[in-house]
């Protein structure tokens, strides 16, 4: 078995700050993992990603599975390799993005049959395939495969989801276990019902896990909805192993939710903001498009190190912004990445001096006070 | 008067290496100009640029004064700052984008009335206003506003042009001798006559400019009538000033035009080639968007040490290149930034070797070797 070990430096509150050791390199927890869905963080060089303080990234395995193929990756040596990036990699396991984007799909105890919605290719999906697609791209956590109930749905919707996610797990670990590389995740489900969501957690222990997620949410159910299924999931996490909030999420909710137990994040907001002229900061979100930057000589955020606001005004990152220039994707992608690096960066600060709660209060009085402008 | 001073270091037939002094920095010659159209060298950051050996860019008149704005960028402190590029800038005069990019045109002996491409709305650029736009950006090279006769075009079509031209040449530098701030090149027109060429020269010599370009050219009219073009100008421009072939080009132009007494080239190839997946090689151009790249393991040039080529193999580049990541057009331009660089730079070696037509030779016999693939 590889290196694969989770220590808790401090505590505060439901709050902890820890590292996390494996093979490749050490992720601080509470950890951001910027999404480099098909090879790259979109609009950054790796060596830049590095920079903002990302310690691990995410990349997902429906992407790379369709395109340019997971086979070929390990033939080329590897995802780490393929796309210059030596530190750790999280991979999804490629469920979530069948349901969001492929087409007609076919889900069976076996597995899930669909359409890639690329060139309308047919492709099959089990948690034994997701698991050796994984292995393939050389990754450095696994995660099991499950399947992705739709929002809203019934109760009785979701606890047939959550069963057939939880034998799929079952089936995940098994094949994972003949690989010995990396770590393997399991997905708590069970929606917003927090018995389904406690019987999901009884069913992972019993299959045991190096880390645990939190899947089925940020789908829409809101804030307050998810972060009452943390309150009613996390206490029945065991406090030794890594908890990740999958596909979360806004700089609001990852305060709340690290308050609340959570070690991990991923999300494609930091990116996917920067390519539409939209900046994070500590006042809350700036739409750069707006023509009230067009003459502003300041920078973006004077307390922030990236290059985007040592060097540029908020006129030209305006400018840049409307003439749908690509160097705007590059800058604003890069200061966004930094902020949400900032951001728990200053919470694991403020978890090691008892300061978090008192951080959190901070940040929402400050955030809240602009809306997106 | 500020400090613009121009140095040749070694000839070798008619090719020369020289350096261009001026207050912001010196520009080794012959010269690539990265072009930045619209405040930045697209899908690059600046120092990037600097980082591939450029000692200077290009700027468009047209383009910034349409948007931002000259007025708005001198209040703002200039476009050094602006963009972020403390090196030298020179800006072209826009007319040459009124005449490509421009909506209903109306040509006067006072200047060019236009409609932008942009929001439509109404600009007037006559050879005053184009210096005031340069002054007001800051450069450090003012071009003259010039008409760009259609090609093709009669004899008489274009020497009507050149006359304007050159009437508009010397207000140019009328409006450019209130200034006292960077230099002024003036620009031959006169077509593919060499009579209209040679009279364009006497008429710009007898105004008197720190430099002189040849226009009007890389406008469809083929590799060898601009290079017949170039045998019938060049002689009769001074030696100790520089000489810069607007809009050119691909390498074997570049190389071709330095065997022939040019110092200077601006083009938007390597970044619009890079954005379009297509590499520059001193074997030839290479299309990465071809399936043969797919599993390919090997560098893109194994002799270049840009970023592209030393972290990537080609496989990865033809993988961002099908899936129209954006990190596809910041390596590739980069590549090809550098690979530009990299050819002014062994041009300037081979001249001062006196190896300029042997070098040139050995570049024609490999470059050609393959045609885009």
């Amino acid at each position: 078995m590889s290196e694969f070990a989770f220590e808790i430096l401090a505590t505060d509150g439901a709050a902890r700050a820890g590292i996390l050791r494996m093979e490749r390199g050490a992720v601080l927890t509470p950890a951001f993992m910027p999404v480099g869905t098909a090879g790259t963080v979109k609009a950054m060089l790796p060596e830049s990603v590095a920079e903002t303080g990302a310690d691990i990234v995410l990349a997902n395995t429906y992407h790379l599975m369709l395109r340019p193929g997971a086979e070929r990756i390990a033939s080329l040596g590897g995802l780490h390799k393929f796309m210059n990036w030596p530190w750790p990699i999280l991979t999804d396991s490629g469920g979530y993005q069948v349901m969001s984007l492929a087409g007609l799909r076919e889900i069976t105890e076996e597995g899930v049959r669909f359409r890639s919605h690329i060139d309308g290719s047919e492709h099959f999906l089990s948690p034994e395939r997701a698991m050796e697609i994984q292995r393939l791209l050389g990754s450095d956590i696994h995660m099991v495969l499950d399947e992705c109930a739709p929002y809203p749905a019934s109760e009785d919707e979701i606890e047939k989801s959550l069963l057939l996610s939880m034998r799929w797990a079952k089936r995940s670990k098994a094949a994972f276990a003949g690989v010995g590389a990396g770590a393997c995740f399991g997905i708590v489900q069970g929606g917003v019902y927090p018995h389904l969501r406690q019987r999901s957690v009884d069913e992972l222990l019993a299959i045991g896990f190096d880390g645990y997620a939190v899947g089925g949410l940020a789908v829409g159910e809101g804030q307050s909805a998810m972060f009452d299924v943390l309150d009613a999931t996390v206490p029945h996490l065991p406090a030794d192993r890594p908890r990740y909030l999958m596909g979360v999420g806004k700089p609001d909710d990852i305060v709340g939710a690290v308050l609340r137990g959570i070690d991990m994040f991923d999300c494609v907001l930091p990116t996917r903001s920067g390519r539409n002229g939209q900046a994070f900061t500590w006042a809350g979100p700036l739409n750069l498009r707006n023509a009230r930057h067009a003459d502003d000589q300041g920078p973006l955020d004077a307390g922030c190190s990236c290059p985007a606001c040592k060097s540029y005004s908020r006129a030209y990152l305006h400018h840049v912004v409307k003439a749908n220039e690509i160097i705007a994707a590059m800058l604003l992608s890069w200061h966004n990445l930094a902020f949400f690096q900032d951001l728990v960066r200053t919470l694991r600060e403020a978890i090691g001096t008892g300061a978090a709660k008192r951080f959190a209060a901070d940040f929402y009085a400050n955030y809240g006070r602009h809306t997106v402008e």
